[in-house]
């Protein structure tokens, strides 16, 4: 039945497995994009609308947005000056039309785990749902926080720029023990490898002041980020992250960099080939800088980022008008991890594509720079317009084929969403699918006690050792 | 059991959405390759090897001789002069090796649908479905016309070049009543766009005269195109088709535009550049003619045509020697799209890829381009090489997940056969296989109202609403 | 139950087809990388870890060490000097992890066919299989020769190099008939086609030397190479192998092609155009040489090899740093094959690529050169990285939907261990498997007997008939 306990749970053993093992397990939520003052500030929010769709200029689920539009809604039901309620209407509209996309079973699943709403929301069941749940948001249980600690996450990690003051960080880190959970930075420098960009120079004035580092030259650049992994640092932080949208790894000099670096600098056009050597440069630069303050690397590939100029003049980016790469990887990947690692072999690193393409490739490339510790280099989850129910199974499916399951760390949110921990259960449920089908065809043994550790090494355990936030 | 009712339904919510749901809806086959002279002339054909795989040079299924080659029949027996007899029992040895291939069940599919004969076709029952089919043939229900009526076709569209008079497309038309179906002309101007072919310049001419615009500029092709978009509008006509076969998006200058239609005309060399601007820039100046009259506009991508030059020379195109291209499509795919979409947005779309790696690419690009209307930018359905139960599930798996599965416009044939109909069957078999599955594992309501909705809206209903081929 | 009679037998068709036709089939394993002197020697292992992971130089399992890095193990337990036993202990920890990859399934499968031991290995009973598993090593059954002769193996090819003297093929071939199987040599011409790497010069020396022609012009490669193509074929050869990393078809005339040689025996460097250029003449050189001499030719694709330099330089090659390529081969796989078909069709032809994401585009250019015999031209069964269910799932799949499943040459193991002929018997369930879900869905008729013999022609019949190794 829809979406009761069975839900993806085909087997014996996977009910078992996710029933008695993994459904109880805490939450690590290591990469997402919740805004740390709004954890902090603890609202709550005034209607569903605010919490799904849209709230003033902080959020937007740019997931829904693209279905809207798919469906026709006009951009005043979606981003636009629309009345909430008719915003919701839009969206129960479209939900009809929506069965197999995870959005229709996310949405489901929230309105049962957070408001225990089991209808199913239609055109005609939508003014009750409305009235619902929007009772149920007015409630202390739900304020953000709350919403974070009920779904029994113990740490989450947010995105950062480098130059961010972290302010919201300090204040949540003091509160702590009585949220119940820990908030980490996020440290994502995406603007000083985006040298091919207008506001590049701009960005470095400002990185320049925070670190205290003037920069003249490319070590300048290193020096002054490393400052600030340092600033990081002090506020708990462990972890990066980079928008990897393409990779072309190109040799440089160090005179050519520093040549590269002062004409991005005095605002002059560069090439594809500055662009990309000063770009390899940095990442090689920075692998070192991780290494080094024994951070973990997150490296998200193959996004195709703002792709209609039309809306993007009018909405600008995280709007829900990116698409996937398709350029060849393997390569220059594989170049550019061969510079880090000569270095001094690689920080812990999770890979990432948005191209599933792709993921074959990385999983190879990545057991060419495996060794130190129990998997160093980890297959990241499915991401983003993989988040679905098939790209988590080709995920788990091509990592136990091409390394070793029992050390995966497992999901995350990504998500802006303070709804979206249900995900995890979602999760969860794939993996003791697979892990049940797998018994049933005679490939694994069924063996209770390994599974159960298994299944729970995956949903938190690993997490919690690989990234070691709650120590 | 083989091909019986219950055929490829796996789940008791399969069986009734198809049985009591999709089996009896009619079929609209948006995109065909059917002759419109043969239709009107409303033949019988003299024996099964005419229906299935030659007939003189009007009609050859070169699937079928694809794999009659690779089980090293000789040429004489597949577009030769060989008896059609000895064709036949050729193909039956040929079926007996193809356990899993489309053909073996589109074969034994038509053998059931058309004719009544459930034996299975092999080397040893050939001489008597040879007899049996041969007589039914010879029947009035087997002429051409009644093929299509039997079927349950309400409307299909053929493929027609601009410069064609649609002659037979006029008298389908003056008949419609009587045939009980539409002949809807399509609009493929492939060859205006094919700068870089010998014939270009020929064709410039040809064009030219049909549409009274004398050809020196380049707006001059766009005018002339959009006079024969026109006439073809008179005939009904509110679709176009492009083999996109690569596509290579390059911006250029109107006077470079001019200075290279120029070089083509006089039969001069053109380098790829020079190529890639025109295309893109008629491209584009074609998204605006059909967005102007609101006409749904096809892309056909990635097939890579003749590969063989040796049976090239003594065959020609479209004889079973094409293969699938693998080039990175989404960054000029999104800039050709993102260009029509500032001219005013684009028209109705559809954006078909013969290589499944494209498919999340195209979806996630397509995205960025919706609005205005219900799913304006369609996903086209699994074609040629992976119209197969597998493409067909991947098709509508990452659609569903990607986009909105209830405003599908489904299936076409995309056949010069008029026996290929029973494939509309298969593809409404696969998708209520696909609705039961998702019902079982708890991801849908299993609610048999809004399935068996859904299920004939994309049989139907989308496309009949989409086109409006049927007002 | 794990790796019981059902192993992967999920319907009562699949449990028939394999147990009444498939099990009892012997084995050709028409490319595998067995050394022929240590065939020829006859040894026993000392224990199963000189047996699974390393022995000297000899031998390494590279599969398995990347998984024992991936496991953080150090490589002196891996290829380093470390004790035997600890490297056992060490591997047993990385199989407790390694639920789903083929390897798990495969050291099991291993366990019971030879060894008849069903325990599985953790660390906990790793004590005591590795006495058992060591007694049995010791006895006269587990010598090298005794471990094929029992799997009913009745041919095996190698891979030698051109300038190899077969020293070790002639003293085999002697004793055949006591043996109880052949062993073929394969002709494997990757130095001299490796023009753009140091060695090259060095190796034409002594290409020259073995095959008495003095190599001055591009076409005195050609006959030298043809020369030893002449004397393999004395010790049975009639099948070669190239290792097609990549593939950039390239056109060039004679004088450039001896322009470009005499560079590199030069020690000059390359651009690579210029190796593009040679790479693209000697194969296409040589598909007419394998062609008059009617012998097979494979192409093994998109290998990324020896990506780590770092560990390259302290290991060398096949020592388990390999990855994936991903760039785009339809165009210039077709035109490599389109200029050999033009020189008077191909050979025999199988090609291989590590990268699932091409098999669809394989499948289809190669179906442009079938013909003149039955499956002329095959699609490689899946290699290396996709050796496992999913892997071979995807290109039976793909292979029947594209051709003709029952043309199939089936299984190799592309090994360098003895133990590893279990993975015939892992493909026969496969694809009993895949049969037997057919049935299911009613997409083929359940006809015993045709499918019986279906599966005894995949499993042995064709490789036999299409090699003729067993003349």
């Amino acid at each position: 039945m829809f979406l009761d306990q069975d839900f993806l749970l085909t087997t014996d053993v996977a009910k078992k497995l996710f029933n008695d093992y993994a459904k109880e397990m805490p939450i690590i939520d290591y990469h997402c994009h919740l805004n740390p003052k709004e954890i902090y500030e603890d609202k709550n929010f005034n209607n569903i609308t605010e919490a799904w769709l849209t709230e003033g200029n902080n959020f937007g689920d740019h997931y829904k947005w693209r279905l809207m539009r798919a469906n026709g809604v006009p951009e005043e039901l979606i981003t636009g000056n629309g009345d909430p309620y008719e915003k919701f209407l839009a969206f129960a509209g479209v939900l009809e039309k929506a069965y197999g996309n995870p959005i229709f079973e996310w949405c489901h699943l929230e309105l049962r785990r957070f408001f225990d709403i089991e209808t199913v929301l239609t055109t005609e069941t939508a003014p009750e749902i409305w009235e619902q749940a929007n009772q149920k948001l007015a409630a202390s249980a739900f304020s953000r926080k709350s919403l974070i600690r009920n779904m029994k996450v113990k740490a989450l990690s947010t995105t950062d720029d480098p130059i961010d003051d972290l302010h919201y960080h300090e204040l949540l880190k003091a509160q702590e023990k009585e949220n119940g959970f820990k908030v980490i930075p996020g440290f994502r420098p995406d603007k000083a490898l985006n040298i091919h960009k207008n506001e590049f120079s701009d960005y470095m004035d400002r990185l320049s002041e925070v670190s205290g580092v003037k920069i003249e030259h490319f070590k300048d650049v290193v020096s002054a980020l490393e400052k600030r992994v340092e600033y990081f640092e002090k506020y708990g932080c462990t972890i990066c992250d980079h928008a990897l949208d393409s990779v072309d790894y190109q040799e440089a000099t160090i005179e050519e960099l520093d040549e590269i670096l002062v004409k991005a600098l005095q605002k002059e056009t560069l090439n594809s080939k500055e662009v990309a050597q000063y770009r390899s440069a940095l990442l090689v630069a920075l692998i070192k800088v991780y290494a080094d303050h024994e951070w973990t690397m997150q490296y998200h590939m193959h996004a195709l980022r703002n792709l209609n100029a039309t809306t993007f003049d009018m909405m600008g980016p995280d709007t829900g008008y990116d698409a996937i790469n398709d350029e060849a990887v393997a390569v220059s990947l594989g170049r550019l991890l061969e510079a880090g690692y000569k270095e001094g072999e690689l920080p812990k690193t999770i890979i990432y594509s948005l191209n599933q393409n792709d993921w074959m490739q990385l999983l190879t490339v990545m057991a060419c720079f495996q060794g130190g510790m129990k998997q160093k280099i980890q297959f990241g989850t499915a991401w983003w317009f993989n988040d679905t129910r098939t790209g988590m199974r080709n995920q788990l499916q091509m990592l136990m084929e091409q390394s070793l399951l029992g050390n995966f760390i497992g999901m995350l949110t990504d998500s802006r969403s303070f709804l979206s921990y249900p995900r995890h259960e979602y999760f969860r449920r794939v993996l003791c699918e697979l892990l049940g089908e797998m018994v049933e065809r005679g490939q694994i043994p069924n063996d209770e006690e390994r599974l159960g550790k298994m299944v729970q090494d995956i949903s938190f355990n690993n997490a919690d050792e690989y990234f070691g936030f709650l120590k």
